[in-house]
């Protein structure tokens, strides 16, 4: 029923080979993320997966720093993603904590993590974080105002990278209707993590 | 820069474009519900949009009352959806309050809606709620067992109907780079819904 694997997530695998299969559509990086509100409310919009964080399995995402998932992230710093591959027919559930690093981080590499998730971005989406304040009233002049950027200046102060460190992941595959449940479990050896595999029903 | 309908609302407008506009597509009915779980944390998954309850602006996904979301609508019953559309890129983000009608519902307005929902399902939707407890371990001995349905019975036990009254509504359009935000007030005289629009930046 169960089983226990110490080597590289077994659901890292399986989400690659789904991004794989699905490559030739634009959406296929595009994931929904949940958050809570300070009001205690659930929030949630879609994002792009940015990769990996270095050979781990910790999700990228991009964000603006002006938006109001920070503030919702500094309240309560738990997100679950809801990915959901449109040709393959697969869901992937994945929640865990979100390391929030902005501008004001104090740790370096964090700091130089945050500085190649924006060089890594295009061109077209670096210029996003120059634009007004999302979310607020536009003011019709602003549309004049086309901002021009530096292709080598480092990241901007809205610049935001999140980190979700996955410790739940739930897979559903609606071709095959089956349903993998994957939990991490943190060794209090060496600190690293273990992951349990779990074939539940769909 | 705001405008006030005391009529439809005026989403309900652009929703129905866009779900006609992407109608080519299996999963332009599909959409992320997030809710908040017992713990605080944030749950998403995917689900089906039923259509709107009749003549309103209400929202109504078919759910196995089995299923975690139950719990969770019951410790906080607001939820967000997050509707994308991948061929006309544009995003919906409707939240509100969700009311859970099961089979334990004491109101026989609702059991007759929930009736409705049942019947409007295919044969194949409802026969998922004969199966094993869902997230639950699966046992290998289940698959075997084929159940049959009527199909002039009832809706069965675990079938549950969630209607969402949506308080805000928040479209983003990728291709004009628009984005709308909608807020409903509520008549302190008689009752009625108005909307109000603000174009904000995206």
């Amino acid at each position: 029923m169960g089983s226990t694997s110490a080597t590289a997530p077994p659901w890292k695998h399986l989400l690659l080979n789904s991004l794989s299969s699905n490559s030739h559509l634009k959406h296929a990086i595009y994931l929904q993320l949940a958050t809570v509100g300070p009001n205690g409310r659930p929030s949630n919009r879609t994002v792009v997966f940015r990769g990996f964080a270095d050979n781990s399995d910790k999700i990228q995402i991009n964000t603006d720093s002006r938006t109001r998932k920070m503030e919702e992230l500094r309240h309560c710093p738990f997100a679950e993603i809801c990915w959901y591959f449109t040709d393959s027919w697969e869901q992937y559930r994945i929640n865990g904590r979100v390391d929030v690093i902005d501008a004001s981080n104090p740790n370096p590499d964090k700091l130089r993590q945050r500085e190649r998730a924006w060089f890594e971005s295009s061109l077209r989406s670096r210029m996003q974080y120059l634009g007004p304040s999302p979310g607020l009233p536009s003011l019709n002049d602003q549309s004049s105002q086309e901002p021009t950027l530096d292709p080598s200046a480092g990241p901007v102060d809205a610049f935001c990278l999140l980190v979700l460190d996955p410790e739940q992941v739930d897979i559903l595959n609606l071709k095959s209707n089956r349903r993998l449940a994957f939990a991490s479990l943190c060794s209090s050896i060496n600190g690293e993590k273990t992951w349990t595999s779990t074939e539940i029903n769909p």
